[in-house]
């Protein structure tokens, strides 16, 4: 009997230390999501006020310089997921683009133009900024609503989900000299109070806190909201859910088959009302990101379906840009640039690339870019010359004569001499961004790049299956082959030295990360 | 005290509930894995007995039929994840395949040529039966090495790892026609006693019973080992796992540097030995599936690095079996088909394409198809007519005046017309199909193609985050556009009508999935 004692005994033991265990992870799950999670999210705080402090003082030391004679508008357009093959200049056989194809034929088309990130928010972080992502910590992927868990997670692990006020944009400098700055579109760098496009050195802003596929997406006029977005998702499993064209929605939704018109309008009243003194226009559009909604005057009109129809809209906004400036006779005092934040979505052309958008494949990161001005561009050309949305930054104060913030690394490079017809790239590489976490994964020279793997993506899921290893690192001939054929083993010097330079990039990159100097 | 002691009563019986409910998963676990799973593995059987008897009654009947005249040789080449953009003659700037090229430029280039999968055995079970994989329950993506997990794991789905006996293969109609028949290369049909090639109307057999990066590797001579692999993978930690060419491993592997050149010395051994009387090859190359081994004679030669130096090799091998039909004067009654199992893997290129192997995209199932023989094809052409790998069966006993069998649907479609210069395709359709399960879930005409998602692959995965929901069903024009804009709400009806198409074909191989008559 003893035996069948101690037999009980251990047996009571196991299952309540069985018992004990499962519910000691409950309480520990509990702990996680109630104590230590609110802790950290409440302790998230980007400012870094030494350089904000500096910042201040740059922005005033500009604001009290003199400047002299009459300064370029600028116009800068930016798309939202423009593959780079959307466009009937970049080859595209069913969508039709007149208007960008006859800017882009007399001014300058580039064929290895690179978005610094293949997604979204770090790409306009580096666009405005001239820095990489990663220096503003905004290379997590994208920014989401700021009651959107994923937002509490970035918090929780110390990423931004604004850019940090210490930040310097492109637009503070430009105000500062005595531009008159607008953000028409979407914002997508942030959506708390104080960090606002307004709070950022835009004078004037219209549009959307973020992408189009987010909820709500109220329609600001700076910060105030002047269309109330009341839809909510039908069946939502998730709080903060995805909305494309197909989603069971109840309540009143912003109607986005009129937000290329309205960001168009609100385009052209600014440049009118500015039309005797320099101005600033960041026209970010909100499409051809996901879900797409066609204008009624364009929607069936396009031989590339809604999706056609939708970059068809975009060609007639350029044309109403183009016209207001003709009829202002302004043209011949802007410079225009007409970019895509990242490569195409799933219903985007990449044209002959290999990836798209998320990936820093090609075809994730190769965009569109076409520079425009009539006293800027002397000669007409297609260029193949390397150059990112870092360099719009650097190009920009270099036009003015205004250097650089002294305090802080600016990555881009200045295209200026490209642009005016007496230089060429400043580029000997180009770097690829992680779309999760803005680590250099890959260089180009003019020829070739060196690529380890494509982090953050659905490839990463096929390595983690074994089945595509030997991808983790190659290097390809951009010009006769799509990233095909891996020539690492051909050519190993090569490989090692563009893997150096990728290696010491992201050294200082990781070493440094905010860029202070 | 009462108060208490109910309270601890209540707690040791949540706790000890807690703890009984865990051990019950622990049973449940060891029940499944140590009793269901074995019992599920024990019972799989995809024999069919009645079928099997009306396949040896064909085969008879095939064997005691008269036959005039000099049958034509067939050699019939099949590569295993060759990309449609693998050869020169298919647009490869960096790989040089000359001998294929000349081929290609003498005979039929199709353009719009088709695996019946883009994974490996199906192709395979497809090809050598002319029905869709999923008839022969061999649609679940690739069979395995027996005594691998994944092996028993499609066991107990009741799905096959090796082609049913009662499938009737093309070598087994050959075979009872009087052919002289060999498999040189890859089989991947199945690794038990019973499923080998000699047991499915192959005369002769050299090669390896799966994909070389299967373990272990041997090299066969009919059903005996002539080279035993005895590579261990170190650090596995998964007990058969896959192998590349970074791989750690002790013991003696298979020299797979040697496997091309093997496979031709063996196919010209073949034909030499068999030039007097008809013969059949079936040479099933290993290359260039990874991992990648080129000869000696041609590491390093390739622009297109180690790939290109494996699909070199290829063209080499092909230059070696046309030198040995010239020699012998077996030019003039031979006709060799060219083309590969799926479409490009990670490494190899898709040309223009969207999407790779595994995807049921272009690039996952169109493949190079060159049909080479100087009495045969009247007229050297590139078409775009539709084809698929299941219109060789039909085409070979069209060639041969062979009745199909009649208690069978044959999916495929004789191309002889086409091949020999007065018909066009046979076929309004194409079909694709899902690399796991077979189901048909994209279906084209000559200018669109219908395709409900990209079934079984990495885009699921996006799917199931909600970032692709709309490409769960798309149109698109395959002549002006890449897959990419989807023209589902601009033509509806045409979508609706391919849509029926695809889905009565699916049906119809739902129904009568075996497609017994």
């Amino acid at each position: 009997m003893n035996f069948l004692k101690t037999l009980k005994y251990t047996w009571n033991f196991l299952i309540k230390t069985i018992g004990y265990a499962m519910l000691l992870l409950v309480i520990m799950a509990l702990v996680f999501w109630y104590i230590w999670r609110p802790m950290k999210i409440a302790a998230y705080e980007p400012l870094h006020p030494e350089h904000l402090a500096q910042k201040t003082a740059y922005l005033e030391a500009i604001a009290n310089a003199s400047t002299t004679g009459k300064r370029p508008n600028i116009v800068l357009i930016n798309f939202d997921d423009l593959g780079y093959g959307d466009l009937s200049c970049y080859g595209n056989q069913l969508i039709q683009t007149p208007v960008m194809d006859s800017l882009a034929a007399q001014g300058i088309r580039m064929t290895d133009f690179y978005s610094c990130s293949p997604v979204c928010s770090p790409s306009r972080a580096g666009l405005l900024t001239g820095r990489f992502p990663k220096r503003a910590h905004a290379a997590a992927h994208v920014y989401f609503p700021n009651n959107h868990p994923i937002a509490d997670y970035r918090k929780m692990r110390n990423l931004t989900n604004e850019i940090p006020k210490d930040e310097i944009l492109i637009a503070e400098i430009l105000k500062a000299n005595g531009y008159k700055t607008s953000l028409i579109g979407k914002w997508h760098l942030g959506d708390l109070e104080g960090y606002l496009p307004n709070d950022f050195g835009f004078d004037h802003f219209y549009g959307v806190r973020y992408s189009n596929d987010m909820i709500p997406l109220h329609i600001y006029q700076n910060e105030e909201i002047l269309v109330r977005d009341e839809k909510q998702l039908v069946d939502n499993k998730f709080p903060y859910g995805y909305y494309n064209m197909d989603t069971p929605i109840t309540g009143k939704a912003t109607d986005q088959t009129k937000l290329t018109e309205n960001y168009t309008q609100e385009a052209n009243n600014f440049i009118t009302r500015n039309k005797e003194q320099a101005f600033f226009l960041y026209l970010s559009h909100s499409f051809p990101h996901v879900p797409h909604f066609p204008s009624a005057r364009q929607n069936g009109r396009s031989a590339g379906g809604i999706y056609g129809d939708v970059i068809e809209d975009l060609d007639w906004s350029v044309g109403q840009i183009m016209n207001t400036l003709e009829q202002l006779n302004l043209m011949e005092n802007t410079l225009v640039f007409i970019t895509s934040d990242n490569g195409g979505d799933l219903q985007g052309s990449v044209g002959h690339l290999r990836g798209r958008k998320q990936l820093t494949y090609e075809g994730g990161q190769r965009v569109p870019m076409i520079i425009y001005g009539p006293s800027f561009v002397q000669q007409a050309s297609v260029t193949d010359a390397l150059a990112t949305n870092l360099d719009i930054y650097p190009t920009l104060l270099d036009l003015l004569g205004i250097a650089p913030p002294s305090d802080r690394i600016i990555d881009g490079k200045s295209i200026l001499p490209l642009i005016l017809g007496n230089g060429t790239s400043p580029h000997d590489f180009v770097f690829y961004n992680a779309a999760t976490g803005g680590n250099i994964v890959g260089v180009r020279d003019s020829l070739y790049k060196y690529h380890e793997g494509a982090n953050g993506n659905h490839l990463n899921l096929f390595g983690s299956f074994g089945i595509a290893t030997n991808l983790s690192s190659q290097l390809t001939n951009l010009r006769l082959d799509n990233e095909a054929h891996n020539l690492i083993k051909k050519y190993p010097e090569y490989a090692e030295r563009l893997k150096k330079v990728m290696e010491e990039k992201q050294g200082m990159l990781v070493e440094n990360q905010r860029g202070w100097k």
